[in-house]
């Protein structure tokens, strides 16, 4: 169990979220849909991690391997289990395929020495350790408007109008307290966008200013959280729902994290203190 | 140019496809968005490939480095280009980051030997020849009618509902023709929800049955066609937008892409031959 009583392989969780409508703002649980690395090893060499949600880890290993074409067929995969010896606290988040006999893996075929994304850690709690242990915990006086905020999405969307005709770019934008649209980015990946728009200040060798937030459309994954805290943005706000990693490391780095930002309402996941609006928060 | 008349870096383009409503079924032009694979490399050394839509590369580059800690601050680049002697058809796939003066960049650092996804090549071309070549392009006799595919994402959504209560997970299903879910799975991941339908036959030892065909939520990207390709499924449906090398690999494949099944309509991207309607398709 951690601190959300979560047991392992658990696909869903509850979580303490404050929903905010148009006219009330309640304390309430939710359920939040739980993301959570697989490292995928064959005959002890470490292949992939993967950020999924728990559950069919062993359909998952074997499809990744085979439509990756890391194996070629069903017939190489003698055994899968999970790996007793994991040097994990989380041991079912780490997948041992052993071959058939007469079968044989070359690991030269992984022959270039990619970067794997923040995902390295074989828990999620090992993930979050490794990013904001070292970083001092933001706390900021920034605060957002809830009336505001719910302007953003129109917003960003107006902005991307301008570009892009498909209806099929996810964006990335930031925002200054409290209207201001200060940029945005497009890409077929929702992190690429992100990459893009934090990147545009490095390469101009500018500081993000401060009190800007990031909007997102899609979901918030562990990586989205992890690129807006590493870039030094506190706030963060999608228009769909946070996965359990995205919530668990806003709070470790003390930032905001919003979900669900449609029409009058959204949710806060983390760090409500930055929210502010006319109706007090009922039940907290 | 290639087959669709693109130029380098341009960001959407356009495509034939056949647009299918309740009423009637129309050959026309759309715009679909680039998706290109973009290899990073540092002093010469390649450390990722991400798929990415063309434009803002340097930003894309730049952000990832720092995003991901590859690279400690802006300070460390000192100058980023597109790589004039990059191995590809184009030059503007593959991007140099120079370091500045007294900045060293450690490859160990980069010491998993993980596997980089399929996107391995540097130009969507060489990506789509690495799966498609020697791999016989299937023509069978699969046909879906039109009224049964519209059925599809409900049938999803219903057996999803059993299941999840967060509205915030992907899911991937197989059906028979025509109106049969054969299964479903579910992940934070729309890639890891089709790797555990995939793996669940190969764990098994079944092969898929002929005429199945993947329904997929969201959008779908090169690495969705390419999984369904290896696994030797011909026919992709998703509720939202294909990018433009998941329209070419399934054109390549001879498989059939259906996109925006929503309602009582959708768009087919390739291989329209495999969908039947009472209404003739217009202008075709």
């Amino acid at each position: 169990m951690d601190v959300f009583g979560r047991v392992q392989n658990q696909r869903q969780i509850e979580s303490q979220i404050v929903r905010w409508r148009d006219s009330e703002a309640r304390a309430e649980r939710d359920v939040v849909s739980v993301e959570e690395p697989l490292e995928v090893r064959i005959e002890g060499t470490a292949v992939a991690v993967i950020m999924r949600t728990p559950g069919d880890d062993f359909e998952l290993s074997a499809g990744f391997l085979l439509s990756e074409g890391i194996l070629d067929g069903p017939d190489a995969i003698g055994s899968i289990s999970y790996c007793p010896h994991a040097d994990s606290p989380n041991e079912k988040n780490v997948v041992e395929v052993k071959l058939s006999t007469g079968y044989t893996f070359d690991s030269s075929q992984l022959k270039r020495n990619f970067y794997a994304s923040s995902s390295c850690g074989v828990c999620g709690k090992a993930s979050i350790e490794a990013i904001t242990v070292g970083r001092s915990i933001v706390r900021d006086d920034f605060i957002v408007d809830a009336q505001d905020l719910c302007t953003w999405p129109d917003a960003m969307r107006q902005a991307q109008a301008v570009f892009e005709k498909t209806g099929s770019l996810h964006a990335a934008a930031l925002f200054r307290e409290n209207k201001t649209l200060l940029d945005i980015r497009e890409d077929v990946g929702r992190h690429n966008a992100v990459d893009k728009i934090v990147g545009s200040f490095a390469l101009r060798g500018e500081a993000l200013p401060d009190g800007t937030a990031l909007l997102v459309s899609g979901r918030t994954s562990f990586e989205i959280v992890q690129k807006a805290l590493v870039a030094g943005i506190v706030f963060v706000a999608a228009v769909s729902a946070p996965s359990s990693l995205a919530v668990e490391l806003a709070r470790a780095g003390g930032m905001t994290l919003v979900g669900f930002l449609r029409g009058k309402g959204f949710n806060i996941y983390a760090g409500s203190e930055r929210i502010r609006g006319d109706v007090p928060i009922i039940g907290e």
